[in-house]
């Protein structure tokens, strides 16, 4: 398993399309063959602060989810709503072992 | 869901044996009946960085998670192998809806 963890920091203004856009991506993503989770989350202490937490099968599956139509859409309309860029951080799952996580 | 994630960076000379203690965390984490996710990975860039991904089914069931053994033994054993203090940050979940989780 391959895992992505997205941190966006969006405009206050933006916070309610944000999360109806976003919900197009997690919708569209699960999709995926290549795809285990795409969690969407929004931080307790701040509205305007959101949490991705994407699982791929392999590495590989991660370059085919950016070339997907529903991944650009949200990337291009998103675009101007970012307060900050986002930052990625990309893992290699240690436990459960890929063998476990039953998807 | 509640969701935790916990972002660790530990001294060069420590990391296997904090992958080994932290199994054990993870396998009695697990075992809880408020916890419905913990999942361990390794920066794919540097070794030395960690980050665990805790889903809980309610806000209450974290603290409850701090209170057990398992945690408790972990937190103790691993707190001289931190190379900077652990990064703990809290999201509530938006998608998939908690219904969804299936779990």
């Amino acid at each position: 398993m391959y895992v992505v963890c997205v941190q966006v920091h969006v405009k206050p203004e933006f916070v309610d399309d944000f999360i109806r856009v976003t919900r197009e991506n997690y919708e569209g993503t699960r999709q995926e063959p290549g795809n285990v989770r795409w969690d969407f989350s929004q931080s307790e202490d701040d509205p305007t602060r959101f949490f991705i937490y994407e699982v791929y099968r392999t590495k590989e599956d991660f370059p085919k989810h950016q070339q997907t139509p529903h991944y650009l859409k949200w990337k291009a309309t998103v675009a101007e709503w970012m307060a900050e860029p986002r930052v990625g951080t990309r893992f290699l799952n240690l436990y459960p072992t890929d063998e476990a996580w039953n998807v």
